[in-house]
């Protein structure tokens, strides 16, 4: 029986999850939950899979949810509260699937506490990503990814050697606006941006899909989680979305993962690694689709990839500034305050006006990340 | 430095397999190589990788190569030639790329040598399966499959464990014919039948292709090689022979090998297992293919695949005889005395009129093989 705690149990990645340890009662158990605003949902996922804890946002979250659940649950809340479920003694597995950069404190406490790390926040590494693996390694922490992307790279090394990768392919299905041009682009409504044509994720990632941010974020990810130069991670756009990346080595060889689209296979996965059981998911029958579609990533079209590389290759705190532009530029999208198109002018704004400093540790981190989201917010 | 023996030097994997070894200097040493009628070739192939034994098909073939090798070079003759070839003391590993059943004896007796086999013989799995892993199993022996499909099967097997597979699915390309229809199969030439679409390899194996028996063997053999009942094998056009093969796990996941079509890669990987190095084949550009097809099979097309299942379940000596009445058949189609179509009817037959008995060791199989091979030869 694992144990698991999951940080963001009521998004799109905690619900796949709680659906997987659902399927698979005799598996798994939930130990803790966090949410944040949505305690509605996170009392009822905690009446169904009685956690010893659950951690929300505010004070005032936190009373409201213990009238509706047993004694026996501890309800605790804030930045506190989260990192209490990361570490919580009984835990296995922590799932860290917050979106955003302030995954990034609960994730560095789980691993410090030991814990497995089933990791669903890109944005950890992307902004600390030297701190986390350096840390992961010092307490022998697996950090086992659960972006269907990492997880196909993670599967398609199973059993090979790291040092023979010649290069690793992210496949993108090119978002929602894969077949407009750059000037189809700059009337674009939320709406449309939200339309994802083959996942239903959240609207933060399903804008960066559109952005091709999240591409970005990706490639800086595998990046540091499978310690690989930028000269060695490629993308190409797969508009089906079914080879969920690719590893070629060598040799010349190719090992690629595939699947229908279903975020529940990389969740199963990065709980049940090294082992595979049967899964929810509906298999994949490729005389059905017919055909898998190639084409070249097109770095004009997508600048905000270009950039990540960019970013990435620069290191220190560019990356890390790259995230929270964009996070604030998202969210200002999202709030109807700018266009599409904006997001990636304040991305690239905001990285050109930074000062280039080392990431030592989470307090500079923090200093670089929170000049980034001011100056994001007012250009 | 691994040092080889390759029975069928000359052929098309012994001539590829050469070409892999003469890339790598510094990895691989020939000790060994035997070949049948073809002594030019063999004689140019000993001057250059200086083996320390070459063997040929008769004692005149043998004179006539004495007389252009060095005295160093030890030169042996037929059956017993063959055997000494496949046990020389100085081999690490055994290349069987003999084509047909009389690679069996040979690779029996690397087996007992304690020799790691590079198995590109598929008739010796499908007459002798139970036999060959048996004595594997007890002289802990590898068998490393050569076939680009059970390669790429045996690839998207590593770190993984067998009993968390759901189906291994083996790609066909269809042959030379794939696109007609069976009435226009009727009065085919030998010179259609041998020009496949993607693969340049010997005739026997072109024209299995094009029957799809080659497909059948294909099947036979990943029953016996990964120990997998044929109701978890299944096969899928896949014209451009790029995703070489693919295992379906429990929860839904495929890993699957993809290359260019180049038996190169296959024969390297066998030889450099589990280490991959750089090979000399072009690699997959999947951005300028742009696309992979995929289509169910259809068994009313493809008889003789039906068959290879139907021999497989069977059992007992039902594949050595199917086996065998091939071999027959292509001989006589590639002769002129039967139509392409006879092929799948002389297998059909001796089939049908034959008493399934049990294959406990290399003579009922002789027996067995014998059998079938004066039958189909009459009707």
């Amino acid at each position: 029986m694992k144990k698991i705690a999951i940080l963001g149990s009521t998004g799109s990645i905690g619900t796949q999850t709680l659906e997987i340890i659902a399927f698979h009662p005799d598996r798994f158990q939930v130990v803790a939950l966090s949410a944040g605003q949505n305690i509605e949902l996170l009392i009822s996922q905690a009446k169904q899979f009685s956690p010893k804890l659950v951690s929300v946002a505010t004070k005032q979250l936190a009373d409201q949810v213990k009238l509706h659940l047993p004694s026996h649950i501890t309800v605790v809340y804030g930045e506190e509260g989260l990192i209490e479920a990361a570490v919580h003694p009984a835990a296995d597995i922590v799932v860290t699937a917050i979106v955003g950069s302030r995954g990034l404190p609960a994730t560095l406490a789980a691993i410090e506490a030991g814990k497995t790390i089933a990791l669903a926040n890109k944005e950890t590494l992307v902004t600390a990503g030297q701190l986390v693996m350096e840390k992961a390694a010092r307490y022998n922490v697996p950090i086992i990814p659960v972006d269907s992307e990492h997880s196909a790279l993670f599967q398609s090394l199973n059993g090979e050697q790291l040092k023979t990768v010649y290069k690793l392919v992210l496949t993108a299905s090119g978002g929602s606006f894969r077949d407009r041009t750059r000037s189809e682009l700059a009337n674009v409504t939320i709406e449309d941006a939200l339309r994802h044509p083959n996942w239903s994720m959240g609207a933060k990632i399903t804008i960066d899909s559109a952005t091709m941010v999240n591409k970005g974020l990706e490639v800086i990810e595998a990046h540091w989680l499978f310690g690989m130069p930028y000269e060695q991670i490629d993308v190409v756009i797969h508009p089906e979305s079914i080879i969920h990346s690719m590893v070629e080595y060598d040799d010349s060889s190719i090992i690629a993962q595939l699947g229908n689209p279903d975020m529940r296979v990389p969740i199963q996965y990065a709980l049940t690694y090294p082992e595979r059981i049967e899964s929810p998911a509906k298999r994949l029958n490729l005389t059905a689709i017919q055909q898998l579609t190639f084409r070249e990533m097109d770095y004009t079209r997508f600048p905000c990839l270009q950039l990540a590389f960019e970013c990435g290759k620069l290191g220190q705190s560019a990356p890390t500034v790259y995230n929270a532009a964009n996070e604030i530029a998202v969210a200002r999208f999202l709030n109807r305050e700018v266009s599409f198109l904006d997001i990636e002018r304040i991305i690239e704004t905001v990285i050109n006006d930074h000062n280039l400093m080392a990431i030592t540790d989470a307090e500079s981190i923090l200093e670089v990340d929170t000049w980034a989201r001011k100056y994001a917010a007012i250009i």
